[in-house]
């Protein structure tokens, strides 16, 4: 893949107790406000704009603090808009804010 | 399912030319505002909030649309957080909004 | 939607300690097959076959089975695959297997 | 994330005819085929098996196949289940198959 700007959403689902995996994605949502990426918290899962294997690289980050947190395992449901010329959130969500 | 207010997300992809899909999801979008639900449109998904099967109605209602606007082929993902007690939008995503 | 044949995938996450919710989806699974329609269980999702609104009550009535059975929260990803003209699961698979 | 065994599925949907869509699918059926990973192909998804990083090179090459094939853009839902321990396709669909 390119170095084009692409959508990547992430819902992540540490296995366990539910309070637990809540603190977990907690976490995760820390460290991708960590990052400097463009992101947009969304009820069901958090969307990032940027290059793709940037934010890919954040996604396997995203599992390792997971892991690291104690979950022992860990689901996640990754889903990528990529277009030839770049695709923005704002181009999609923009009219409907 | 019982009456509990749960999130349904859809990401619907009618197959076929880009211009022309994006409009069939346009309507979509259009009608969903229609329903009086309460719902957010994020960039891959847009997130409903309500009784389980008002919501399951109008992703039902959201595939038709795209049917007779001419899709011959439609492809959704739906997802779906359901709390025994209940879950909110709010709940979820208030803190880092 | 019409009574034709689609396709409709169902990966369901009961919320909570693994092996509770390996146990939950097993009963789950029993139920599917206890439907009578035509179903494939794959690795990260089962897929099953009929008419939409058929398929979506199964869809519904897991989940239900999950909270029956003790889960206080329960995450779903469906996916639909509809056609004018209706899908088999044989037409997408047959030639890969 | 570390060498352990993980499952990840992609759906892959270059947006465009349906036909030609389709087509595009069935090079990135051929290419997955040809990397030596151990994969099944499902109704809605196909699922492979290995190191979470040989795997998502993969995915990537998949979406690169698509705008090479001349797709504008390319939608991917892409699934993982990761365990500390490793998990593998059998463990969970042998006693369903």
């Amino acid at each position: 893949m390119n170095n084009e700007i692409v959508n990547v959403s992430l819902q992540i689902l540490p296995i366990g107790e539910e309070e637990i995996s809540l603190e977990r994605i907690d976490r995760v949502l820390e460290y991708i406000g960590s990052t400097g990426v463009k992101y947009l918290v969304g009820p069901m899962e958090t969307t990032m704009e940027g290059p793709y294997h940037q934010l890919m690289d954040i996604v396997a980050k995203a599992q390792d603090i997971c892991f690291k947190e104690g979950a022992g395992r860990v689901v996640s449901v990754i889903k990528v808009d990529a277009k030839k010329t770049g695709v923005t959130m704002d181009e999609k969500i923009k009219k409907y804010r």
